[in-house]
């Protein structure tokens, strides 16, 4: 008996995923735009390929979903069955999705609508409520890779659901896919060995980042409709999120259940790896969040999660930004520096104070997050790797080189982190001094990442979002602009600091990267996910991109 | 130079805080009780050597306090110097003082007088306050030995406040001393080569227990004006204070600020170091928690420190409990049995419902908790004890030998901790299965460790502590009896189910332990601290010991 090869065992992972769509929702290589056509964003309903309800369906947020399954306008079986088209036409497009198991969900759905016609009553707030996972999220009966080859088969399926999965689908979500991501999700880029790379919508000569890559691409097109689950331990909720103009929080570590996902790094703690919600409205976000917190209570399922309810926040009438445009380690490209400003304009214009933030730590931080990611010398993720022999990407070479830390050395540098967060902490309260409110800053507003669009492998600088896992904050992410070749020009007088900010100056080039997103993060303290949103809200607002992804139908 | 041996430093260290007590305060061999007095709990009322109004002064609570200092009854001097004078008296009962610096708390409380009077305006909730210390908590302008000799003098003074020492300096609370520990914390006496061995006032021969054995041997004999703050990581605020009947209350990570402290493990966070009051009454407890966090708010100082407030806590009419009378591992003495037997009693005649509560995996996550401990190897107390070369005591071998863990290795402990905690978690809510209101049950009361009183060197089991540490959930003590020799007698019948079973069996000696604490635990889940005070409150008050530390004057 011969081994299979990493690529034969891959191949045959492919054509599994591949079985499991519907053959009627299936395009023809000429129905489908052809390599030239960079940007997609309209074609799932310009194309036709959908018909009106479904694009009804799609185009309206979780509170209209709700309310028309609850006053039967729309079955389950509608909602789902228009999501799974309008997905599997998205994945024709950007390659996103990884484990499909459509007939799973609009069976799911079909039982929902049962049990609704037989009882009168809801299964729960989100019934019959389509949600998006990404591959890190064990979903009973299917696989979960996370871009290992070795997991193609192993388990063949899990016969549990993670904790958030478990809890959601008590509340009567309904999910039928999981979406792609990097190898061990240890990557700026959704790619792996087994599907390939998930590229952005805006470009699809771009990177749709990582490692909730799947999510977004798959977001971007997926309308109103669209809230999935991503994760995030150094920036991968925040990276693809902002790289497709969507909506995301990363909440800080207790917030929701993470209990039960699979990882590359399983076990490690020094730095938590979190999930929450991306979407293309802040309304299904916020209902998601507020409805896991205090309808779920992950704390009764989550050994790790915090007994904190989702709570009411009233924001002061004028708040105080500190704003962050260049962290002092890598100047983000023109369009990202554009839409800082641009949000600075709104603020401002709205009467709200803004002072400068000054980075404090960044770079450290960045590089001890990157430590503990490689404390155990990669040792798990080689031991994944080399379940079929599979090589490692660029990217990963690190986790074949690194030598297993002592415990010694980590509790010293567990000291070092610590301290950082502690100026930092300090730095913020000393806001107080310089505002004209007397208060410390309410957020920072800063980049997401030095790039308004990058080419898959040349993304190479997390510290505008890894910083926050360090800490542990919550940050949001919201729309602002689109890169403008005719705008967005570089420029040339600018002398690189250092090796990272020279490869990200010499990779920009404004007519390949024409057209990608430029997005805004927004930073508020541990455990102050609730005032995030409230100020995401109030951005967008002002920007006018809290209606980013609404289309007239 | 000849290098000065461990043993010259620890004398001159001895000999430096001894210059610090007041003189007038010393008492003479002949004035104390002799060696053969074992129960000297009233001896600092009934010598003689306090005034009627310093023994006034420490047999009020915090509130009283308050009340008479901001009515300038008394005045922060007169308070501080009648808390000193009585923790001058205890110490040279049992040996409980590490760091004293009298003359500092006494300035302080005349500075703070002088405000007051000035100003009209108390300097903060605490204006006047004495609160103990334990000596690993930094103060500004001491040292910070936590038992080892090389710390002696290294620092000779601290810089800087811990950061809960600031936040509770600037609340206006007065400190005078610190009080003694073990080496490094991690052992349950509380001996070191400095000061030597902490003994219990209740019975003299006996350990005051650890680590913060000298906190709660002061606090059995400092009044109800007694609030101190020790550290818990495997038991170390619980069991001194179970053997002592104080009450404490060991909090969840991130309650109350631990950043600045001193450590023998410093950088572990497998399981968490957390603080707490220890105290003679309820009402200090209390008022110590709601003020730190409502009015310290700690998470603008530690960044560890999570931002909820101290919320009011409303229980329902009938409680539930579960029982947990023997952990299968180690058998309690029977002064132990008869507490919690005591506890049930009054428990189901007040009309509460109580269960059993069945352990599960006890032995495994204390055995995880001792591995976390060891897993850099010993290398940070090597460290600190090999600045002088001093030996470590029998407890602490396993130091010496211990190897330093690889990352990798630690990722696997902690995932099966999770897993213990969500299998922990789980059987509690199983219990709504088994109450007869169909709630889970609110609390656990069990025994805080096997002993009833125990002898230096002989404490060998914190199985039932530790898992809560592991858990990191809230847990109180509260007082319920004393050991009584013609009452508590062993079981001759009984067969030891292990090694530290039957060392703990063969350790029962009625004649030597008599007189000793009988405390009950009561556990609640992570972040209930409010929930546990409340119930320790509830069940104390039906035993009658609410008010057992309250003295007729």
């Amino acid at each position: 008996m011969t081994k299979q090869s990493y690529l034969d065992i891959a191949k045959e992972k492919r054509a599994a995923r591949d079985s499991k769509f519907i053959k009627e929702w299936l395009l023809k290589a000429d129905q489908l735009p052809g390599t030239g056509v960079k940007d997609v964003l309209n074609w799932p309903v310009s194309s036709g390929f959908l018909s009106a309800k479904e694009i009804e369906i799609t185009e309206s947020d979780f509170p209209t979903l709700a309310k028309h399954i609850k006053s039967k306008t729309w079955t389950a079986y509608d909602v789902t069955s228009a999501f799974c088209h309008r997905a599997s036409i998205a994945h024709q497009l950007v390659n996103c999705l990884s484990e499909v198991f459509f007939e799973e969900g609009l069976a799911r759905a079909k039982e929902l609508d049962d049990i609704y016609a037989r009882t009168g009553e809801l299964v729960g707030a989100f019934h019959g409520i389509p949600i998006s996972l990404k591959d890190n999220l064990n979903v009973k009966g299917q696989a979960t890779t996370i871009g290992f080859v070795g997991f193609s088969f192993n388990p063949v399926e899990f016969e549990e659901d993670s904790c958030l999965v478990s809890m959601l689908r008590d509340m009567g979500a309904v999910f039928s896919f999981k979406t792609n991501v990097p190898v061990a999700m240890m990557m700026p880029d959704s790619i792996n060995h087994i599907y390939g790379e998930t590229v952005s919508p805006f470009n699809r000569d771009l990177s749709s980042g990582g490692s909730s890559g799947g999510e977004c691409a798959l977001g971007a097109l997926l309308g109103r409709i669209y809230c999935g689950i991503g994760s995030d331990i150094g920036g991968s909720l925040r990276i693809p999120a902002a790289l497709q103009n969507l909506f995301t929080l990363r909440p800080s570590s207790g917030r929701f259940p993470t209990l039960g996902s699979r990882s590359g790094l399983p076990g490690l703690e020094s730095v938590a790896s979190v999930n929450g919600p991306i979407s293309t409205t802040l309304s299904n976000l916020e209902l998601y969040c507020k409805t896991l917190v205090n309808e779920g209570k992950p704390w009764l399922h989550d050994p790790k999660c915090l007994e904190i309810p989702w709570r009411d926040t009233e924001l002061p009438e004028k708040l105080v930004f500190g704003v962050l445009k260049d962290d002092g380690v890598v100047k983000p490209y023109p369009a990202i520096s554009r839409a800082i400003d641009t949000t600075i304009a709104s603020l401002k214009k709205a009467g709200h104070e803004v002072i400068e933030w000054e980075p404090l730590n960044h770079e450290r931080l960045t590089a001890i997050v990157g430590e503990f990611f490689l404390s155990d010398g990669g040792k798990h993720c080689k031991e994944y790797a080399g379940l079929t022999g599979e090589p490692f990407f660029e990217y990963m070479k690190m986790y074949e080189t690194a030598k297993n830390m002592g415990v010694a050395e980590l509790w010293d540098l567990q000291v070092e982190r610590t301290k950082l967060c502690k100026e930092y902490l300090e730095r913020w309260n000393s806001t107080a001094y310089q505002t004209s409110s007397g208060r410390a800053i309410d957020a920072i507003i800063m980049p997401v990442s030095p790039y308004s669009g990058v080419e898959v492998g040349k993304f190479c600088y997390i510290g505008y979002t890894a910083v926050f896992n360090a800490l542990d904050w919550s940050a949001g992410v919201i729309p602002v602009t689109r890169a403008d070749k005719a705008v967005d020009v570089q420029d040339k007088s600018y002398t690189p600091r250092n090796v990272k900010d020279q490869a990200t100056y010499d990779s920009f080039e404004a007519e390949k990267i024409n057209g990608g997103a430029a997005a805004v993060q927004i930073v508020c303290k541990k455990l102050q996910e609730e005032k995030c949103v409230a100020i995401m809200k109030v951005v967008a607002k002002l920007l006018g991109t809290d209606t980013y992804w609404n289309k007239s139908l």
